[in-house]
């Protein structure tokens, strides 16, 4: 990486203040930054480093004001974060030119599938019986793709993805190692004799298209029908999705979450890491849960924000944990009106001899 | 799939109600079903659908009770949703008549493993020294088994599994991809520098019949000894089963549990997803845990109901909550308490001159 | 194993009580112990079972003192849990003098990487461009290194590891299986549609010295600069640790914990399992964590203990926490006195005519 100031400022159709030769050899974070470094400053607690840094060229919003004398070369952007990622994905695109294509060998192909053009199949990755890969695509080694299964154009699945048979994965999806797509979903019958009888999930799961989703996390099979991740969703790792769930558009989904079986979300939900979401039930398009939050009830109206398990509303869940760290003095406070009001009590029945019905 | 009513009620010993020769093309919930769908309502809340569903075929309780016109043909049996499940099961045996056979290539057998009749090996599977893989087993693409490890008939091991050495598993199992069985226990020996060091962990994992496994569960082989999953125990994706447990029969665990080193799980629990039980503690059998909740310490009685963390009896566990969400309310009754008190006792030492202890 | 009693002392440097020649076969805990077995008394709940146990050898702190006659021969030393672990460890070694080693067939190493002395590549594993394995790793079947990845000496990495690009593993750590290193930050920026736009994750995972990481653990890539784990430290199964979080040296982290971005967390910490600790805060060398605690600001003074969620002092939240159990009965006390007050009130105001304000 080797560019001048005024170059990145074109590429973003920023507006430079400073000198527009400042040279940038690498990316940084403004608080670690040393020179040459480009970083960018979004969050007002960061706008002091801004004064201090030693980064060669510094990205920031437009609406900025400065109250000093700054070093590096400022570049102003409508929302610098925006451009930041812009920026980061212009470089990693020039760093992977020599991107993976090709089939590797070892790999297990059968003969029934289709392979579309310019895919990367890396080696020990299988591709079962009547599978489809569409273009583009790139599933890195070690992956396995069972049978019927429907890859949709430039779809990246990392080392050691295990997608089920019938399972569909739509375009432009990335799917981080260890993800398992498409295993049984989590039903047993109960029997007489304390056994359980499992039933049978043949269903599938349906993963559209610009998803992406993390590591280790777990999407099983629909019972009957199909679990959905609909567009736009993103899932961290280590979440556990069970049969029959939806996700709508754009909801996106911290790590260590569980979703119930047959729970529907709706779209442009935001919902903390390790969340717990019972089975049956319905969350209302923007939803916002906090992490660690349990939600055992449908939520009807959209855009609500919640905590606690069971969670209800944020701001009144944040008094009652506060007050619960001095539940011992409200106890204590308990206790001493109760020896107040029995001395009151005595004082009043002895002076009146009135029944108090104490 | 092409069946008509009678053929299917003959298979499930069921009672017609309405036309033997309704055409069945396919399997449906009730609520999403279309012409030559057969669906199932077992559970009273779904009731309402049998008057408007376009299913062809419905199976229904013999108790079920009903209030108007139906268009779909009824099967009535003693228990609709076991005999839905049983009628899945026959229909994924069709479907699994070109079940998997025969050692894909490449794969990798150690010429001391021993391989039973009508196994699958997938390719990129390994299978190591003095291993013993029973007759009809089917080990899917890219699994991994160690030295000496012992797996018992008609298991299914799917894809990426991996199970440590010396580890045995039973017959008619069900491991799902991802799953790690056997990885070393978490035992260090703080050391007086303040590093800690690691203590072998050279026992083993057993897991019985009848187990059925969900995917990326984790099981850890015991420090000395095994740790031990009972027959028809049915784990769920995402646990954690920590060193030296001992899970007993039938006892269901939901996703993303954790049971720390040395406890004893009982017969017959049902424990919710991403629960938390600390180490060297018993359940007892029949001990149901709800979602979310904390064990710290033994459960002796059988078939106690728990909730919360730490956990306590089930309904005075929802009081609890119930109650917690309106502590700013009950706060302020302790206020306006006190201010009633302070303003009585003032009026009362005032009037009659009496220390009231204040 | 065929040793006798003072075979081990000597390797142990211990103290003989009872009889030198004492033949010990294997080891086993001591509440299962019989003839022939080795085992230890550290924890003095165990102590008891000196009197009973079948065991040929116990090894027992020099601190301990007998209550009665015991049957087995003692080993006295300083520490008996480290004793047994070094013994232990002794034993693992000699069990694993057949350890592996070579590279099996088919694995796939690209010409570019470079493998060191007495390296063990297992079988399916994937070594990427310009990865450099050192003297005396162990990579186990079905593994993926990635490019540019560097491991260190003597580094045992389990089964189906994923390593992605860039990554750095230092000297003699464990991987266990499942486990994804490096895989992508989860960042994204919301658009103005709805829709969210990923951040390029540029940046890498340093794992040093002495590390152990459980099973199906995920650790993602820095955006910038590196998500960092430092030596001694030991992960449990199942944890996740997002980008730019770094650990200190020789904190142990129990199962099922999430960490979120760019937290740094301090040197010898103890933080139990299923805990959830909020991103961009920093954790005070020494803290200890309770299980299932949410930790949500930062921790500035070192040794602290926490537990609930959030987290607050260890000793006032467990009083706390009693008190929640207890909710129902102070909210009939607070109603009695609300009652009693109500009644009091009106009986000085009758009686004395006074506006009290009620």
């Amino acid at each position: 990486m080797q560019f001048n100031a005024i170059q990145i400022a074109t590429l973003l159709g920023g507006k430079i203040e400073g000198s527009p030769d400042a040279k940038v050899t690498h990316v940084a974070k403004i608080e670690e930054a040393t020179e040459g470094a480009i970083c960018f400053v979004a969050n007002p607690k960061y706008e002091d480093y801004i004064y201090s840094t030693k980064a060669s060229v510094v990205l920031v919003n437009d609406s900025l004001q400065l109250n000093g004398t700054v070093s590096p070369t400022l570049i102003k952007v409508p929302d610098a974060y925006i451009s930041f990622a812009l920026l980061l994905e212009k470089y990693t695109e020039m760093m992977t030119q020599n991107e993976r294509k090709g089939i590797e060998q070892p790999s297990f192909v059968a003969p029934s599938a289709t392979i579309g053009k310019d895919v990367y199949i890396g080696a020990f990755s299988y591709i079962g019986e009547n599978s489809k890969i569409a273009d583009g695509v790139r599933i890195y080694p070690g992956s396995y793709v069972g049978r019927n299964v429907t890859i949709g154009e430039c779809t990246k699945i990392f080392a050691g993805v295990k997608i089920y048979d019938d399972c569909i994965i739509g375009n432009h999806t990335i799917i981080h190692s260890g993800t398992i797509v498409g295993g049984d979903g989590f039903g047993f019958a109960p029997q007489s004799n304390g056994e359980y009888k499992k039933i049978p999930q043949i269903g599938n799961v349906i993963i559209e298209d610009h998803v992406e989703i993390g590591a280790n996390t777990t999407i099983d099979r629909a019972t009957m029908g199909s679990t959905i991740v609909k567009s736009g969703v993103k899932l961290d790792n280590l979440i556990q999705i069970a049969h029959n769930v939806e996700i709508h558009e754009n909801t996106v989904i911290a790590a260590q979450t569980g979703v119930s079986g047959s729970t529907k979300i709706g779209k442009n939900c935001l919902i903390g890491g390790q969340v717990g979401i019972v089975g049956h039930i319905h969350l209302a398009d923007g939803t916002q849960i906090n992490a660690q939050s349990g939600i055992s009830k449908s939520i009807e109206t959209q855009n609500l924000v919640l905590n606690g398990s069971p969670a209800f509303d944020y701001k009144t869940s944040l008094k009652s944990q506060a007050i619960f760290r001095h539940l011992p003095e409200m106890q204590q406070r308990i206790q001493k009106l109760e020896d107040l009001v029995s001395k009151l009590t005595e004082i009043i029945s002895v002076s009146q001899n009135i029944d108090t019905g104490k």
